[in-house]
């Protein structure tokens, strides 16, 4: 209702509570930009895109000295009631673009309607990711082409975005160009445009476009993991997995590395069978999705150094040997197509960058999705693989380092060992008096003990036992006495009694060992160079941090003592690190500092390392410090 | 020779005549650089690339005051001695990065040590290139990489580059990102990198490389013509032309155009085929060079809008219909291997500017062979094809203009037309009273006349007539008093008979007289829009401009009146330009900045052009200015 009287009015924004006054006639959208408050917009104001939707907060605001009533905004219009009838808009909500103000109102944006959304965390994730993709879509309105005057599509495409949207200094790659043309006409000179950093017209589509979607895309050594994602959202549309078809030439990272040495041609083809993997990983991502493989914009990579050097078609030789030289320590951008990824043709890749020659931009994501950084308390973060990374400090000082645990974590060099799939032996339990085992499977939800087992047993039967279960094993059997501190048994403990024993043997225990000292040595290491003697929390990343039970892995002397209560998982947190890398462009500014900033060590340049290393072999290496495990699960204080 | 009472000593560098005064000891590169003296160095001072090599002027210098001589240098050291046996150095040739000031002495940098060089220009040219090329190689030695040092080995090549060569801000693409590590341990830590633009390392190699090589290519609707070129020197050294295999789709542009318009998926074609071709024609050069195909670092494209946008993969359609919209009026650049050629895969091609709709890249690399805004007089630049492209003016203002003269200049739609090839008549003389012709043949020295032609003439037999040979036919016919002035003729005019003979019909002369007419007619429309009553002089451009005799042009009304010895041909311009814009850099500024300048005129919009296109029919329009020509080719007084 228009006063009259009234030359301007008081409009209040919530939840920023900025406020102004502002001529009778404003339309909400123009109000809210010339206070900055945060209003989405992608038709640029035509009523098409319905991203600005807001609403009003009806009655008196005493604090503002103005009672707010939806009547103080102009009834909806032709254009807004199209797009209401069409779209199906809430009840009272308005298009900001179009309400205009017609006296004091209090606007409502909701989190939805807002350039800057948040995505709430996932169970195990550190914090919520901030929605900033690099991808922006902007709808634009081109002048026609006319005979008299010769500026190409393109040059009449720069101007609409410079009017329209203030985006100057703009460049195309060549297959928007070969696609510009078409749009244009087919949307009668109105197209959207994909814009990316601001500088780069990278897809172009007829009409309003207003979703944008992107991978993450975290290359490991076993699994390759892809989550789909809408670029404004943030929403994960779709995840899914596959295993990396590299193990043919390799079960561990190390014999792929041997692999290509030995056949120098080889690593474009370990390169050619991953890229193809991950071309058909994302476009069964879009279909899964329902989506047109052309709105997929952009991907980001994670994956540990040699995977990273062979999805970019970088030999990874060097990797193989001192000084382990990575070809670039900084992040890569690449098109998609480079890659071989068929997704839109002006998409582009950005592969976080790695740390060190063993510390890759797995480690980096993990980092990115911890922000370890952003705290006072001492954080260890660890990644266990074929090599262990290694994260450790606060806001003050963080250390990386990669410690060589080898693939004894993972099942491999153990007599039994196997990945983790149906059929492992994942938990473990040994009778402190009797010393007899009993255990779970992947695949069944009883203990081998249980009435019924041998009926829900998995179809393959019991074939081995996976990481976290070796872990089990070895602590239960020092738990029970049957393995001393040094190591030692006498003869192999049956686990499985079957046509093949599934048994832990003397040579199990020191590959475990060996492979736990290593890790504990590299947390020694930085807990040395950092200055501190203790760690106020634990974060286990990735699958065998989410499997392993962190009481057995300190029992073992896999990490150092710290309240069990301040030991969790932080899930596929590389993946996490892609994710947010994809969803915010900010974080990719954020890793690529901090990952220059971060004090690498050396492990294997270290000295003392090995004496760390040989001191960390005795299981428990610290007894001392067992007082809090002991309640938990029965430590042996007779017997050790 | 050392004078143990000096501190310092004049150096005076030729032919620049900068000089300066510097301490004993300082190496004359040093001294050279520190003046502002243009002297190369590929090697940065090691006594290895050789390209700063000086000589000392011997004598007495009055103007300086000083007595220069060979002895006030340093004696050459065990580097410089050693490259002077390795490589043959000149007597008294010197290297200006070891040889030290250690007295008075002249300096004379020949051209060859001198970065900024030129290339002379060939016959047709209109002015010499300077060298400036767009990537330029830098050897660098980079530290070796460390245990302790996370740093990669990109990020060391960056630093050296930094440390070395001043360049800082330096990017890097994939593929020479997938080649660095190996080159790096080839060279053992000493490398040449190749640096387009001082912004991005294009390409490397092992230890020092100091030639790097370019190809301009015109993409011709007919031919396509490329030219392999020393980016150092300049120096052409292959040149080689394919058939443009996209013929098969259609003999003229516009059948071209109309096959992808007929069928939508066949731009594709047209653009794998002739990249394919270009890519044979490129690879073809390099082998008949010598070269390895990877020293080819920078490619240079011209050609009509049709063929700039189908080279890049851009569909046609919109450059076949009104108003003639270009996809892109920018340069554009691209990397080679986007255009599918095999060369080194960090090259890029940069596609020079279309000016419009009908005027393209071509006619912007004739414009920068010719430089017309260089000049005082008005000079008018034709380069004929299936349409014309016209240039007009001088250093105050340029106009463009495309006029559709058809393909009948290039002998399509004549009844006996060929293409320029062995056994087309090229030349035609009647005789003024026996209305006889003689006429000779592309392939064979001898008038048709002379004794001995029916021996020596092709073997393919006497087959058509190619455009230049029209010109004279029509234009001899006109003279010899057969075509009226309003292009009546009585009856076919046999100029060769046989099994099938080869006649000037009455539809052949109508077809060359509307083509001639909008020839004229658009160059009668930029002088109306330039404010001009004559033109000072005129430049043919292209193979049709090398062919045909101004004369006839001019007895037929195809270009204004001029004094004869003001017209010439300007050879390939459109190709001298690619060349120009792949030696320098600076060029390919100069030719953007200029095509933005450029007043396009649409002849199909003019006002008037109707009326002139109509007055340019008869032959000759302009009889009262024939003066000139009477002379010269015995214009038919008693008969007109």
């Amino acid at each position: 209702m228009r006063s009259a009287d009234k030359q301007d009015a008081l409009v209040v924004f919530s939840p920023s509570g900025k406020r102004g006054r502002f001529a009778i006639g404003t339309p909400l959208l123009q109000a809210a930009r010339s206070l900055g408050v945060d209003i989405d917009s992608v038709c640029g104001g035509r009523a098409m895109c319905g991203h600005c939707q807001v609403h009003v907060t009806e009655g008196a605001l005493p604090k503002h000295g103005i009672v707010s009533t939806s009547e103080n905004l102009s009834a909806p219009g032709e254009h807004e009631q199209q797009f209401a009838k069409q779209f199906d808009l809430d009840e009272g909500r308005r298009l900001s673009c179009r309400a205009t103000v017609e006296g004091d109102v209090a606007i409502d944006v909701p989190a939805t309607s807002q350039v800057l959304q948040q995505v709430i965390r996932k169970p195990g994730e550190a914090h919520d990711i901030a929605i900033h993709p690099v991808v922006q879509p902007h709808f634009i309105e081109v002048s026609k082409p006319e005979l008299n005057q010769p500026d190409g599509d393109l040059q009449r495409i720069y101007a609409a975005l410079e009017q329209q949207w203030q985006l100057r200094g703009l460049s195309c790659g060549l297959p928007v160009q070969q696609r510009l043309q078409q749009a244009l006409r087919e949307g009668d000179w109105q197209i959207t445009v994909a814009v990316r950093n601001d500088n780069r017209i990278i897809a172009a589509w007829p009409g309003l476009r207003d979703r944008l979607y992107g991978v993450a895309i975290d290359v490991g050594s076993t699994t390759i993991a892809a989550h789909l994602c809408d670029l404004r959202s943030g929403e994960v549309l779709e995840s899914s997995g596959v295993m990396n078809p590299q193990i043919r030439f390799g079960e561990d990272l190390m014999s792929r590395v041997s692999y290509v040495m030995e056949n120098p041609e080889s690593e474009q083809e370990l390169t050619t069978v991953v890229r193809r993997s991950i071309n058909e990983l994302v476009l069964g991502l879009a279909d899964a999705a329902g989506l047109d493989r052309n709105e997929i914009v952009e991907l980001t990579f994670v994956g540990n150094p040699i995977m990273h050097h062979l999805l970019l078609g970088i030999s990874p030789v060097e990797l193989g040997r001192a000084p382990f030289t990575l070809a670039n320590n900084s992040s890569i951008e690449v098109t998609a197509s480079e890659l071989g990824i068929g997704i839109n043709p002006g998409a582009y890749a950005y592969v976080l960058p790695c740390i060190a020659g063993h510390v890759g931009a797995d480690a980096a994501g993990v980092l990115l999705a911890e922000e370890p950084w952003e705290r006072d308390d001492i954080s260890l973060v660890v990644d266990v693989g074929t090599n262990a990374e290694i994260l450790l400090g606060n806001k003050e000082r963080m250390l990386a380092a990669s410690s060589p645990t080898g693939p004894a974590f993972e099942g491999a060099q153990i007599s039994a060992g196997q990945r983790a799939a149906a059929g492992a032996i994942e938990r473990v339990r040994i009778d402190r008096e009797t010393l007899e085992p009993r255990y779970k499977v992947i695949g069944c939800d009883l203990w081998s003990d249980d009435p019924g087992f041998d009926d829900q047993r998995p179809e393959v039967g019991i074939t081995g036992i996976c990481g976290s279960g070796i872990i089990e094993a070895i602590a239960e059997m020092y738990l029970a006495g049957i393995v001393r501190p040094n190591g030692s048994i006498d003869g192999d403990y049956v686990l499985h009694a079957g046509d093949q024993n599934i048994a832990i043997t003397q040579a199990d225990v020191r590959a475990i060992q060996l492979a736990k000292a290593a890790l504990y040595a590299g947390v020694c290491l930085l807990m040395a160079e950092r200055g501190v003697e203790r760690i106020d929390r634990i974060r286990l990343a990735g699958a065998f941090g989410a499997q392993i039970d962190a009481k057995y892995a300190m029992v073992l002397g896999m990490i150092p003592d710290c309240d069990l209560s301040a030991v969790s998982s932080a899930g596929n947190a590389a993946g996490t690190g892609a994710r947010i890398a994809l969803l915010n462009k900010d974080a990719r500014t954020l890793i690529e500092d901090r990952v220059r900033r971060i004090e690498k060590i050396e492990t294997a340049a270290a000295p003392g390392f090995q004496d760390m290393y040989v001191e960390a072999m005795g299981i428990p290496h610290l007894v001392h410090e067992f007082t809090q495990l002991a309640t938990s699960v029965d430590l042996p204080k007779a017997k050790a």
